[in-house]
């Protein structure tokens, strides 16, 4: 397909890499800030505008892959004849490009994507369509580049968003913790890497909740004891160490009650 | 080396399996369960006992890998005629082995290690010796199981042990509540596995604070409040949910103002 990206961010950076690959061509890329726009026309093989007027009218998709809480704005300004226009925001209504065109739909990358990145991830795709034929452009298009393809309304996209953010953005967040941690206390947190990647890959056979391990699933309450005084200078992991002992005490209690 | 292990849980099961592929004989498996300590001598071609008073008194190595608030009970009724003895906890003191010998030390495996596993994973050991010869022994003998090994006393031990919980079990514990939610809300969990393997492995090349994404870290107040409406009906979640985001917004505050 002749696609058009509007966005020059990490998301529009790594799709339009992964469209240029499955050998879709990129017409142009449209952003706020010239250079930016430019930068990543070069990368993509394609031509470059900061005007939304400007948008070539003769692709086959425009893809809108700018911040969530710009995608309404951006939408209501763009006039596409009703061309089939995408948004990639995992916590936006798809209702927000009707203004744009009355063909529209969801491309939302179920991954966390960071332009600096070396090698691209595998990318599960939710899409979504305003009309059956729309939905079907999009996951013929999503096929393309994907071979995590599922359809998804607003509500369900929201609602993996949100369990998205819990298992990347807050583990990510622990991971952040627990490095500050082991640099403040002088020990080395790259020994923990081969287990991080190890609870990870377990996902993929196991049960999560049948390979909890831990002094909280035990109710081996010296240790977490331990850890708590060893977190005393430490107050906000000691309250998030609270907090998932309390969490995971809850959970199993029957279970170390037995 | 000619070893005896005491224990037939998890981490015997997972460590016995490791010493045997290193080429290192297993003499005997000591368990309170008869069972249970046959199962685990077939499996290492071993033999086994119930009883600590008949344990093999010509091995080169005593591993007691037994639960966390077992190893001093045990070690106070083992005579060794100092022979090395290591536990394998993360979070006791190698001094309640002086118990057993005067030769002791740790060998402790910073993994998450279920018997039911199938793959053994990468297992990174923290190492310690009550004197340099016996460190310099149980070191050696790690270096023929293990590509990591650290030597590590009781405290930096214990803080690496509260890190490797935190990054651990409460991730594990994040993808049970995450799973739950989803299969409540009828949406795929297995969608986010490409999302969960790529946030772990990212570690290995870059800094988790850097690489932070999610609509706490770019103070995206509008997306927010929509997860929390979301998880009306799931109040441990949002609880966890509001403590993740006001520790992220905490930490960087000062990027999302500037």
């Amino acid at each position: 397909m002749r696609v058009v990206i509007i966005g020059t961010g990490n998301v529009a950076t790594i799709l339009g890499k992964r469209f240029l690959a499955a050998e879709h061509e990129i017409v142009q890329v449209c952003g706020r800030n010239a250079l930016h726009a430019e930068d990543l026309a070069d990368t993509l093989s394609a031509v470059s505008t900061t005007d939304l007027k400007h948008i070539d009218q003769s692709a086959d998709l425009y893809v809108l892959a700018v911040s969530d809480n710009a995608v309404a704005a951006v939408a209501a300004e763009l006039q596409l004849n009703n061309k089939l226009i995408v948004h990639t925001a995992g916590a936006v209504s798809k209702d927000v490009l009707s203004a744009a065109s009355k063909n529209y739909g969801i491309l939302y990358p179920l991954q966390s994507l960071r332009s600096e990145l070396n090698e691209l991830p595998e990318i599960p795709f939710l899409v979504d369509g305003n009309t059956g034929d729309d939905l079907a452009l999009i996951t013929e298009f999503a096929n393309t580049i994907s071979h995590q393809v599922e359809q998804a309304g607003d509500e369900q996209r929201l609602k993996l968003h949100v369990a998205a953010v819990m298992v990347s953005n807050f583990t990510n967040h622990l991971y952040t913790l627990a490095k500050a941690y082991c640099l403040h206390e002088k020990v080395d947190f790259n020994m923990l890497l081969p287990l991080i990647t190890a609870v990870a890959e377990r996902l993929h056979d196991y049960e999560p909740a049948a390979i909890q391990t831990g002094p909280a699933v035990r109710n081996d309450e010296a240790t977490i004891q331990k850890h708590l005084a060893l977190l005393q200078d430490h107050p906000s992991l000691k309250v998030m160490y609270t907090m998932f002992t309390e969490s995971i005490k809850k959970m199993y209690g029957a279970r170390s009650a037995g």
